[in-house]
């Protein structure tokens, strides 16, 4: 069985765009990027991975071929009339802090996430940062989920609080920022924060700091995530998107979800990232190879150990 | 022999001051504090400490009374005519950014460093945040140290760098946070920076991060050095200067200067630090036992391990 012909193993949800991405030192138009476009490329370098997302009828042959060169499963992306979500931003100097300049859903405006019926009995989900309600709409159609991860933003915290909450209470883990957490708690201290995350219900709480790594935090105890210090960003779009794909691709390669598999996991998430910031798009993770990962994951392991 | 009468294994050079700290919850005045009174305090829990300092004739007795409860040694403190240096600062709501408000140097104005002559055969030296000629002025009285390690700050980089080149070019370890590694560079990226600074002389370089941690940059490799995530801070005053402490004290207490022992050391060293902005000045120092700190360091040894 060639790994196209496997059965998906994890489904990743969310949005697909076209970036145009402005550094201090380069501007770059129709970039392939959003959500499922980074996160299921990370995932690929470990497991069966399918998108569900919608993309227009502009939307580059080029680009496709791209999914496929990494062995992303295409049965959940829908080709519609219309044109594709665009998305522009500037970085700052420091290449951390970005300014929107402008959002144009498009057809994404209208997407709902249908599941392939293949993808139904996945064990492994990510429900990238949508309207809670698509998140809820995707977690009916999961008839096994063995694990769901739900990432979220602000603007869903300020306007979809109570379908948030739902999707929250019924995921095994929740991903967002640093000022995600404060403002969805009203706590500013980072392990109040968590304390009352997990009170809401899932099991794992992952904090992002950027370019500080993650906070992992569980019953079980607190894990520091470090980001590994690469020597040059080029784009940090996407990194969290990587991370969390990196991240449960490794998971989704075994069949049981321990504390010490959610680690390790995790780091393999961080390396991913950090390789994916040395490139514009996808272009870092097209060069990529297991070995690179595992490399550089010996060496972040390094950097942990006293 | 009693701790008191131990030879001085690690001298401390730099500030002493009574701060007024302004935080959202509180105001407070005229603190025992400075990067002497942190890193001693700090040191005292695994190593003979003595001060190099000055205090003005105001000095409280209650003071010297708190340095004489840790075990620090006085020999090097003088108390001479005038006013104790004074600072006062306001922490934002985010407990991190702080604007200083007043600065009265007093006494510290004309502080020049005489090491007593029990000092100078100290083999451990911490060279705090003082002018680059005093710091020098300290390195010239030092007869054999085995590790000697400086922090700067912004200040000096912009108005003394000619000779705070030759003391990076003089010490073991250079200590300064991740803004002054860039302007002593002129790069952005750390990696790039401890690239140049190590080339500057110094066998380690930590870059600190606050409460993202700090970084090890060695001959040998990099280090990620945690901070320990508190459920509170009330003030994070001194935070770097009894990092700096406790990783030396744990250093100073034994005869060989490994990579090994510079990492663990430094987990020493974050771990003192987070038990100091729990509270004001030395206050949490001064409830500290040997039992809590290896209890939290044993915590954070957890947080690390996948």
């Amino acid at each position: 069985m060639t790994n196209r012909q496997k059965p998906v193993r994890l489904v990743v949800v969310g949005s697909l765009a076209l970036d145009t991405v402005e550094t201090p030192f380069e501007r770059r138009v129709d970039l392939l990027g959003g959500s499922v476009s980074y996160a299921c490329a990370a995932a690929s370098f470990f497991t069966k991975t399918g998108m569900v997302a919608v993309a227009g009828k502009d939307f580059p042959r080029k680009c496709l071929e791209q999914y496929r060169r990494f062995g992303i499963d295409l049965a959940g992306l829908s080709l519609v009339e219309g044109k594709t979500f665009r998305w522009s931003g500037v970085y700052e100097a420091n290449m951390n802090d970005r300014r929107t300049l402008s959002t144009h859903l498009n057809v994404f405006a209208s997407f709902t996430p249908e599941l392939p019926s293949a993808y139904r009995t996945a064990p492994f989900f990510l429900l990238g940062n949508i309207v809670p309600d698509l998140q809820l709409h995707v977690l009916r159609q999961a008839r096994k989920p063995l694990f769901v991860v739900a990432d979220t933003m602000d603007l869903w915290i300020n306007t979809a609080r109570k379908a948030l909450m739902k999707v929250i209470a019924r995921v095994h883990m929740l991903t967002l920022n640093d000022s995600e957490a404060r403002l969805l708690t009203g706590e500013y201290n980072l392990r109040k924060c968590a304390a009352a995350i997990l009170k809401m219900g899932p099991r794992y709480l992952v904090i992002k700091k950027g370019e500080h790594g993650a906070l992992l935090f569980s019953r079980e105890g607190l894990f520091i995530v470090p980001a590994f210090p690469v020597d040059s960003v080029k784009d940090p779009t996407g990194a969290g998107d990587s991370f969390a794909g990196g991240f449960l691709g490794v998971l989704a390669a075994g069949d049981t979800v321990t504390e010490h598999r959610v680690r390790t996991a995790l780091l393999h998430g961080s390396v991913v990232a950090s390789f994916g910031v040395q490139d514009f798009s996808l272009d870092a993770l097209k060069r990529l190879t297991r070995a690179d990962i595992h490399r550089r994951f010996a060496g972040l392991k390094k950097m942990m150990t006293a």
